[in-house]
């Protein structure tokens, strides 16, 4: 039988183990269209933790008692639909548990780009699609300009760092701890700001005395208001997340966001869906980079469906450094 | 002797009348090039404000001991400047004194758009431009868009109530208490929500059940935040001030910025001095829009250079419909 993780209960705050269940459930039978999947490799993200809450948003809400899902990499092992067949390898939306039924048209097979499966749930994927348009479309960042990159050394913004160095952008990463600086660093950021050493505010200051002309942001709280205080004149700023908020409903407050009209900053949320039909343009770069260096790919994996919890619990302790995945 | 008031000390919060001096002040010479000119209209502004902090911005501090400047009209009394002869009507920077002597590339003549001299600093002046330019460029609102305005009693807020209107948009207009609310109502606003009634969230909520494709901000704060809350998809947000701010440097703070991701938010700050090269354009409407009664101008005129003090006090305590003017 197959299994798969459950939300038995909407968490308060920081999830813990009891919210979820890892059970045992009925295959589904096969229908016309459709792949049996035995997956290889899951993704956890950090915006899944939205999805636990019972909100409308730009993706429904795991439903109670049902299995949760997410990205994954997997095989196919018996097919119904026109153009797949088994051993084929895709990309679906069916993670969390290690053998799916899916829809074809929601299973992409793998490109042939030379690179291992994993790297499409990762800096081929959703995460790379995100650092990509987010810095050069979102916050329109350009050659010259100073970039600000917050969790730098996690899974999208350590490819942030690295699209914005191949297009010849200063860049300032922070990152939380020596180990996770360093990697930042060796990325090949200019500057890198470790925010557990001391206030962020300060620290970007001292990193970028001239201010910068571009902010990604995947945490919001303190960082977002430093890049207020910092910003340049027509800075720009992508949204992308705002971690530290995900898991509790205390307001965010903001000492420096009055500099959005002094400085005329562009503000802009984004979501990587709708860049989906960019795919292309994607990999039209992406895809070189990969292949002479330019872009590394860096995984943290976690081994097991019995783990694939405490990766996603990972992920708000800062366990990871580049993508968090699940290898089955 | 001609008078100005000067900026004694700098203020703690909000300003008290010891922060300044009415004061007599030597009239400087008439240079090559310069007007002197006997001020008919002086205009008091929020963004005044942050010129009496010792702080680097987009436009300089007021020094100490110093007269004070702003918006001004007055009559040409005397003219060293090709092109200028007493008489005159011109629109010019030193204002807060009863006659100045001005660099006359620094002044304008009033254009002769039929309409009378006040307003050039109000719906024909910087006031109009920034409503204008705030709201169809900054915010791209566009026919069709449910916009919502703060301070909509104001004297930027009740332009942007009518310009909107005058573009087909929907309006929903927040004011404080009924009188301001009637106005704004007879402004042509389809809702107006009275923010002192109860919290400006619930009134929004109320008032736009679908939500809001464009905010055009003028407060910050608690209307900021309502706006993050009701945006729709794609939403707008114009950031021309944030006046609940402009006193204290208490951080403001949002319970709802994280729907910035989800809505695709952007917010985008601006100064109406990047529009000033599109002046012609501005006028361009707006001039046939005040002939025709499309755009409506209102002044809360207040009687002499002495009351200039007051009356700039009373622009944080909501004293104003619409412009808030001296007359000399």
């Amino acid at each position: 039988m197959p299994r798969a993780w459950h939300l038995m209960s909407r968490p308060q705050g920081l999830p813990t183990p009891d919210n979820f269940a890892l059970k045992e459930f009925d295959p589904p039978p096969l229908g016309d269209g459709q792949l049996r999947v035995r997956n290889l490799w899951l993704s956890v993200d950090p915006y899944m933790r939205g999805r636990m809450n019972d909100v409308k948003s730009y993706v429904p809400p795991f439903q109670l008692g049902a299995p949760m899902d997410g990205g994954a990499v997997g095989e196919v092992v018996e097919s119904k639909a026109e153009g797949f067949a088994p051993g084929d390898r895709v990309q679906h939306m069916a993670g969390w548990r290690d053998e799916a039924v899916v829809d074809a048209r929601t299973a992409n097979k793998l490109p042939e780009l030379g690179a291992p499966p994993e790297q499409f749930l990762g800096v081929l994927g959703v995460t790379g699609l995100t650092a990509y348009f987010g810095l050069l479309d979102a916050a329109s960042a350009k050659e010259g300009d100073v970039v600000f990159v917050s969790a730098a050394a996690g899974a999208v913004g350590s490819v942030v760092v690295q699209v914005a160095k191949a297009k010849g952008m200063t860049v300032i990463g922070s990152a939380g701890g020596a180990d996770k600086c360093d990697y930042v660093r060796s990325l090949g950021a200019d500057q890198v700001v470790d925010y557990k050493a001391g206030p962020i505010l300060k620290g970007l200051a001292a990193a970028a005395p001239d201010g910068i002309d571009v902010y990604f942001d995947n945490v919001g709280g303190d960082h977002l208001d430093a890049a207020f205080a910092l910003a340049r004149q027509n800075a720009r700023f992508a949204i992308c997340g705002m971690i530290e908020g995900y898991n509790d409903a205390t307001p965010m407050s903001f000492r420096f966001i009055m500099r959005v009209v002094a400085m005329r900053i562009r503000l802009k949320g984004f979501i990587v869906f709708d860049y989906f039909p960019r795919m292309a343009e994607f990999y039209g770069d992406m895809g070189p980079w990969l292949a002479n260096g330019t872009v590394q790919s860096r995984e943290t994996v976690v081994e097991g469906l019995d783990k694939t919890l405490d990766a996603f619990l990972g992920l708000f302790e800062g366990a990871n450094t580049g993508k968090m995945l699940v290898r089955l």
